[in-house]
């Protein structure tokens, strides 16, 4: 669909959000360019949850489109990419942390997989600020 | 699929909370019992972004299964239900404002649906706390 043509459902926040974030894969990789540490295409598709490549590589030309994340060249290998997050979609990382903490409080998690996220929760506001400058200087946050 | 053979993609708190929230609808379907006050199928079915009657129906009946709202018969219409929030529901709250604040900060938002958002976010904890509070005097919420 062409981007100008597109319409949006509604202009609430919550509406416009979920037409970006809103699905079952696109947070996912958020979460594993950011907590993670992941920025190839390569290292992507090695999660737990198995994307399948025409859905990561959908979402991937999505988040770029949508300014949530860039694409570059990676000096060490031509035809290798680096995905990096914008501003934008470091300021997706309140969001990961409030969808964390509900997991927390009301799903079967497994507690392998919480030790970043309990770490920035039990660290606090200091925590989550270094996490931040830390994510400000290997991404393309401005 | 049945609830107790359902294999989840990980056990990772973010990827389990998207098995369940990871979708354009079901924060609507939430913001619009928690946020707008609406309560029945009919109400929740005049949402400006236009809800199919059969993904409505699917969504409640996930949000009920999973323990996230109540459904029980309104008084004075015997075939009206009326859905409440459980705790579960509630502590999506948080989800739903930084979702609310991601879209402020970066997306096209119509500040008309935006009040109540704003009204919260301007009150801080203290509207937030409030607010909660009222949710509870209706909810199902223990």
């Amino acid at each position: 669909m062409n981007k100008k043509t597109t319409a949006h459902k509604s202009n609430c926040p919550i509406n416009l959000s979920l037409e970006i974030i809103g699905d079952k894969w696109t947070l996912i990789i958020i979460r594993d360019i950011m907590m993670v540490g992941k920025r190839s295409f390569r290292e992507l598709l090695k999660s737990d949850e198995r994307i399948a490549t025409n859905i990561l590589s959908n979402r991937l030309s999505m988040l770029e489109e949508k300014g949530i994340i860039t694409k570059k060249n990676d000096i060490s290998h031509k035809q290798k990419k680096i995905y990096s997050l914008t501003k934008m979609g470091a300021d997706l990382f309140p969001i990961l942390m409030e969808i964390g903490v509900w997991a927390l409080d009301h799903l079967p998690v497994d507690k392998k997989s919480t030790v970043h996220l309990q770490m920035l929760l039990d660290g606090g506001e200091k925590k989550q600020k270094e996490f931040l400058e830390e994510l400000k200087k290997n991404h393309a946050i401005d």
